[in-house]
This record gives C-alpha cells, structure tokens and sequence, in this order.
C-alpha cells in the first residue's frame, strides 16, 4: 500500500527508515541498522508501535495507518491523526516534561513519531492496577501532568488570538473527535452493532441505560459540552491505559485525540478508569488477598489526584494572575474576595464536568465498544457482571447527581 | 496607501473599480461610470460604505481599511474581517434570504463588498425607534432571521465535520472577537481611556460597575461563553444599528463581528438594544405624545421576538429531528416526552444566555465606549442621565439574576 510517499513499515522498511534518518539514526548508535532489534509491541487498538534497540541505545516509532488497526482497511480512519498526536506531544512535553516523552523525529507523510523509549520497568498502569500495585506518586504526577497541560493551554493563560488560532488548528482532528463522540456520548445510549456487554447478566442492564431519559438528558449536556467547549488542549484519551508506570516516574502517551476540548473530559477519564479499577477489585481478589487495602489505595489515590490538581492548578492561576491569560484580566479581578469567588465558581465547573465525564466513560466502557481488561480479565462471567452492574450503577447515579457534590471524598463515601 | 493590490477607494477609483468589475458593473447598467452618482453614507464606526447609483439600478459597496474608521491609523484593525462579513452574509443570505441583502461581489485583496441597495423608505431601525415608528412585522422577521441562521449552522443541524471545519475558519476572525471581548466584557468593569458615561450624574453608577463583584463574577462567566462556546455561526453584532426596516421589510447587515459564538449573544443584542430603546422612550417623550404607548408596543415586540423565535427554532429542530445533525441522535432521542425534556433544557439555557449577554450589551452602552443614539440623542443631561440609570439598574439586576426569569413576560414585567 502505497499513497504518495506513504508506506507501511515493517521490521525491514523500518530499518531502512531509521538509516536514511539522522534524528532516529543518531539515538540507536552507529550499529549497522541489520543488527537493530525491532518488536512490535502495539496493544492498543488503533496504531503500530515498535521498539526498535541497539547496544546503544533504544527508541520507540509509532506508525498510524489509514484504517483502525484493530478493525482492519474496513474502518478507514486518516492517518493524518498522527500530526495531532505529535503536535500534542511535543506540546505537552513542553508543559510537562518529566510525564511525557520527548519527540525526535515526525514524518507527517509517512505518519511516524519517533520518541522516547520509556523504558522498563515501566508498565501500562492499567496492567499495574490488575495486579495490584501501588503507585505512591501517581496521584501527584497525574495532576501535574493536567495542571500544567490544560491551565497553560486554556484563557486563564493564553491571549484569545493564541488561543483561537490554536483552536483552529485541533478542528482538524475531527475524525478523532467523532469516534469519541460516537462510543463514548451515543452508541451506549442506543441499539448499535459495536455495543457488547457481559451477556445474559447485563442484559437488562444496558437496555436500562438505552431507556433512560434522564440519562440521556445529562449526555447530551455532556456531548455538547464536548463539541463545542473549546477549554483548553486535552489529551483526549486520558484512560489509564495511556500512562506507563513505576513507583518512581509516571508518563502520559498516545494523546492522538488532542484537541480543543473541555478540560473535565481528561480528568473525567482518569478519574473514571480509577473507579472501574476499583469496581473490578472483588474480581480480582483470592485467597490470602482479599484487595481490601488495595482498594483503599486506590480511592486515595483519586482524591489525591484531585485534591493535587485542585492546588496545582489554582495555585498556576495565582502565579500567573497578571500573566497573558485573557480569561479574568487583573485590572479587573485584584480584589482578593472576588479572586476566591472567580477561582471557587470555576473549580467548582470544572468538578462537575469531571464527574460527568467519568460516569460517561465508566458506562460506555460496560455497556459499549471498548472494554477494559480490569473487567474483562475477571473470568467468571458472573463475578464480572456483578462488578460491573456495581460500577454502572454508581456511574448512572453520578451522572444525574453529579451537582450534588461537593468533594471528592464524598464522591468516594458514594462509591463505597 | 497601497498594499499588495490594495488601494483605499474614494469616489473616482471607485468608479473605475467598478467599470472593471462585471459583478457590479451589470447592475447599474450600460451608463457611462462617470455619470455614476456616488454617496458615501457609511455611519458605522468602522468602514466606509457608498451607495452607488445609476439610471438604471443602485448597489452599495463597502470597503474596510486596516484601520478603525472612526478613530484613524492609530487604532489599526485587519481588513480581513470584510472576508467574514462577505461570508457570513452569503451564509446568512442562503439560510434567511428575505432578511439579507444579496452579495454581487468580493474582492478579498480590496476588502470590498458590492450587495444589494436596500433601498429607501428602509432606514436603520434605531432612528426608527427614537422616532417612535412602529414595525408590524419586525419580531416575526427578527425571529426568522435569527431561528434560520443560528438553527442551521449548530449541531442541532450540522454534522460535527461540518462544523468544526466552520468554526476553525472563522477562528480567523479573531481579532473583531477581541474588540468585543474589550468593549462589552472588560473595560466596562475596570478603569479605560474610552469609557464614558453621562457624567457627573453617572460617576456613581459606573464606580459601582467597577466595584460589584457578583456582577463581575456573571460577566466572566458570560465571557468564557463567548470566548469557548462555539454553539452557531452568530452575527456578532446584532444591535438595531445592524437592521434596516420599513413596515413590511427587515434587512440585517453589517456581519462583519461574525464567528462561531454562543447564539444567545445574538439574541442578547437585538433584546439589549430593544430594552435600551424603551429605557430611553422617556428622553423623548415631549408635549402631546408621553411615548407610554409606544413602550408597550416596544415591550410586545420583545416578548414577540422572543416567543416567536423560540417557536420558529423549536419547530426546525422538530423537522429536521431526523435529519444530519449530530448533537441529538434521532435513534436515541426519539421518545416524544424526552425530546420535550431534551428542547425545554435546551432552551432554558438559551434563554438564561440571551439575557445575560443582554446585560452585558446594555451595560457596555451605559459606562463602555460606545454609546447609543437612543440616549446620545437626549439633549437635557439629566433626563439622559435619568433614563440610563434606570436601564443601568435594570441590566445589572439582569445579569445576576437570570437564571430566576421563566419566560420573557417575566423580564419585562421587572422592567416596567
Ligand atoms: N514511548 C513508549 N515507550 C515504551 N512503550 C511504548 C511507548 N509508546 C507506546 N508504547 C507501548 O505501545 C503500546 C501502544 O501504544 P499507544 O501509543 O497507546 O498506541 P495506540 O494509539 O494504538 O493505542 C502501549 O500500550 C505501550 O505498551
Ligand atoms: N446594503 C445596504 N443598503 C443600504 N444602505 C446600507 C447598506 N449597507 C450599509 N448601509 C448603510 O451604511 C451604514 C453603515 O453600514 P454598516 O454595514 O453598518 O457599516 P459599519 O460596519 O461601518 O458599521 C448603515 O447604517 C446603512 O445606513
Ligand atoms: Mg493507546
Ligand atoms: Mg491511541
Ligand atoms: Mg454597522
Ligand atoms: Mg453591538
Ligand atoms: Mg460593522
């Protein structure tokens, strides 16, 4: 397959790629490029990802194709999603470099980012809260990583003329945007081909969701605020399957649905991957670990990851209160009680909006497309539904009432 | 001066211009260009609009210079906002052709418009109402202009491809955005060069503006709305100044603030504007005509404008319920007491918009740069005074308290 200078690489292409590409060649050494080892590593659903080592050195390349990976050429899907992703990395680098890995090299014809190896022992988080791991920096890495990503990208620090241009540029990625919108904010809400869910059991359960007008009243707020609320850059795919872990160092990748977005649907997705790792607890517990401390850890950690980010990020805004941001002039809000009041009404929006979110997120990952392997690795059919009916229902409730609170610990207490 | 191609247009060049432009020159007609009659009646503060006219036929051709017109060089200002005034007529033109004036040319580098004269007994709609001129259909065509052009340009309508590719190109317009942002959500709210106000009678009242927090924790909330919400392709500036009338015709113009905005600031300045007409009414009350019927006949014209606009948007959305848009999925929202749901929330948080923004667009026209002729035109100072404050008084209640108005009977109750 071949579309004006576009190939898809393969261990062999690739290592002609990395020769003839000095930002790539120069990171695996001056090795004859035969000797390279090259492993296909990609586990995600869309894209490939190779490792590609040498006694020197190793490097990761990321190739998008023009369709799903997962899916296969009958789910086309533009390659172009690739300059997004790069675009959004090195800007997150830039805000946030020891959570996100630097960029050598992009090829917007050929779709390929070359990066960092994050090397191990790092591991895909998701793969660290299965088994059980406790991450005591997470919480404080992850709202770092959003306080510097989305206050530096928002009005509270760019100029409008910054921004719109920006804004501009992220519309481009609407096939992104439009896969978001079709399995997060709609498939899970009607009858659709993609939709699966642990059968018999939640049967009734996911035709509950399809039947739910208050339900689907607060999605469509959600949808909408998705499609038109251009905050600040997101991620946009902040799952729990886009950070690689140790208990030193935690690191955000794959933020190929980038765009200008409303900040609550980042948070909202880390936050609802947190809840269905604790919702899927039970089906992992054994003899001799019954995972009750580890749920614990767990909740901590989620108010931690908001309560730190809640600091961080109004404490940027204070640092930068009479900085570029065009949001909330200081000629105009120097009064110290209106700062309080500015600062609490817009915190307080955002929590809701994150709330939202990751109830939206939680269900459509129960009753829709894409599954999470903290569920779907719970092999007794039985046990996982009774988890998830458990995580589906305090995600409806969170939905409706999501106004109704006031702090992550009583979000928690609700979970509980 | 000269740009590139660009050449600032006076009578003679103008008359060139034409003969050399097709578009143009076949609507006036075979004459010779130098038997042209050429009027220069741009009363605007930004460009310089002609009425060309001929034996047989009238255009009128707009030109913007790089600068404000009403201040000089010293305030430069992009032409490029002609591009999106140009665009945005068309637009509009193809959605409410009865309501826009037709577009016979565009000339990018020359930043010149030609349309359709909109011909005499039609004046502007703000001398109409100083003179106390009744409009019959005025709300219904308002209703129409405004349903059709905010409708068909929203999700409501749209598909997000459509729409996101719209809201990045008139991202462009960025710079006509930031004089608003200035003049309507900033400088009214802190000390600026341009502010004035009918002083000494108003220096209280604009101090107090400065001063009240809650009322700069509303207007920040309703500049973030501006700044992110991109719900339809607005008219950015929708004042009486931006419509011409006679009692059978409604003619909308000068589009040239537009972009991808909240559709309640359209609606909030066209309801400003009507408010600040009949806040005014008492300025020009004079001997043998008190203007009490008039108020009425202005306040049955807002609630008009109002209820009218929500049947005609309702109704659309009711028609095309099937139809391409993406934010409410038919497959989805196709239970009749949901879609009754779905649309009251819908237009609640319209209608709580458009009287915020209304706020903030008569505030801006009390203690902000711009004034309006409704009071300007109030020779005695105290009666000007008098009735600004009222409207002062009235827009601030307004803005804080929105959210309590059920329906547009309500509002003007608390205005009478
Ligand atoms: N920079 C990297 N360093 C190490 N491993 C990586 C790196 N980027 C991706 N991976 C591995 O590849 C997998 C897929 O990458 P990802 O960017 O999530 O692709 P996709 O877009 O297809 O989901 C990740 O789960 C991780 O295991
Ligand atoms: N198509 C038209 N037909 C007749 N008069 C027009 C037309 N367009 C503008 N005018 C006149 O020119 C004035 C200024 O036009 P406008 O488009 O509002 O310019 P500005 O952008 O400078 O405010 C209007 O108030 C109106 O009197
Ligand atoms: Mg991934
Ligand atoms: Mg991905
Ligand atoms: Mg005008
Ligand atoms: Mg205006
Ligand atoms: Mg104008």
């Amino acid at each position: 397959m071949t579309t004006e200078g576009f190939i898809v690489l393969d261990e062999k292409t690739l290592r002609e790629y990395i020769k003839k590409t000095p930002s790539l060649f120069s990171k695996v050494g001056s090795d004859d490029v035969d000797k390279l080892e090259v492993k296909e590593v990609g586990d995600g659903n869309l894209n490939f990802v190779y490792i590609v080592t040498s006694s020197s050195g190793s490097i990761v390349v990321k190739q998008s194709l023009p369709y799903v990976r997962c899916i296969g050429e009958s789910w086309p899907m533009t390659k172009e999603r690739s300059y997004f992703e790069a675009t959004a990395l090195k800007r997150q680098y830039g805000l946030s470099p020891k959570h996100v890995p630097e960029v050598y090299h992009f090829d917007r014809t050929m779709s390929v980012i070359g990066m960092r190896y994050i090397e191990p022992p790092h591991i895909i988080l998701r793969k660290g809260l299965i088994a059980g791991v406790k991450y005591p920096l997470l919480a404080e890495h992850m709202a770092e990583f959003m306080a510097n990503t989305l206050f530096y990208t928002s009005l509270l620090y760019l100029t409008t003329t910054e921004h719109k241009s920006a804004v501009a540029e992220f519309c481009g990625n609407v096939e992104l945007c439009r896969l978001t919108e079709q399995v997060v904010f709609s498939d899970p809400y009607k009858i659709s081909e993609f939709n699966r869910w642990t059968t018999p059991y939640l049967d009734g359960d996911a035709e509950a969701v399809r039947n739910d007008n208050i339900l689907k009243l607060e999605v469509a707020e959600l949808k909408s605020k998705f499609c038109e609320k251009t905050q600040a850059l997101i991620h946009g795919d902040l799952h729990t399957g886009s950070v690689m872990v140790t208990h030193e160092s935690t690191q955000v990748i794959d933020p190929e649905f980038a765009f200008y977005g409303p900040m609550g649907f980042d948070i909202g997705a880390f936050i609802a991957n947190l809840l269905l790792a604790y919702f899927s607890q039970d089906g992992h517990a054994a003899q001799g670990n019954d995972r009750k401390a580890y749920k614990g850890w767990i909740m901590d950690t989620l108010a931690d990851t908001w309560n730190l980010f809640h600091k961080k990020f109004t404490t940027l805004w204070d640092i930068h209160k009479e900085g570029p941001g065009e949001a909330y002039l200081h000629e105009i809000y120097n009064d110290v009680e209106l700062r309080e009041l500015v600062k609490q009404k817009y915190m307080t929006e955002l929590f809701h909006d994150s709330l939202g979110f990751a109830a939206a997120k939680m269900i459509r990952r129960i009753v829709g497309v894409a599954h999470v392997e903290d569920f779907e690795s719970i092999t007794d059919p039985v046990k996982r539904a009774d988890c998830e009916r458990r995580a589906l229902d305090f995600a409806k409730m969170l939905m409706k009432k999501r106004r109704n609170f006031n702090t992550i610990t009583d979000v928690i207490s609700a979970a509980q």
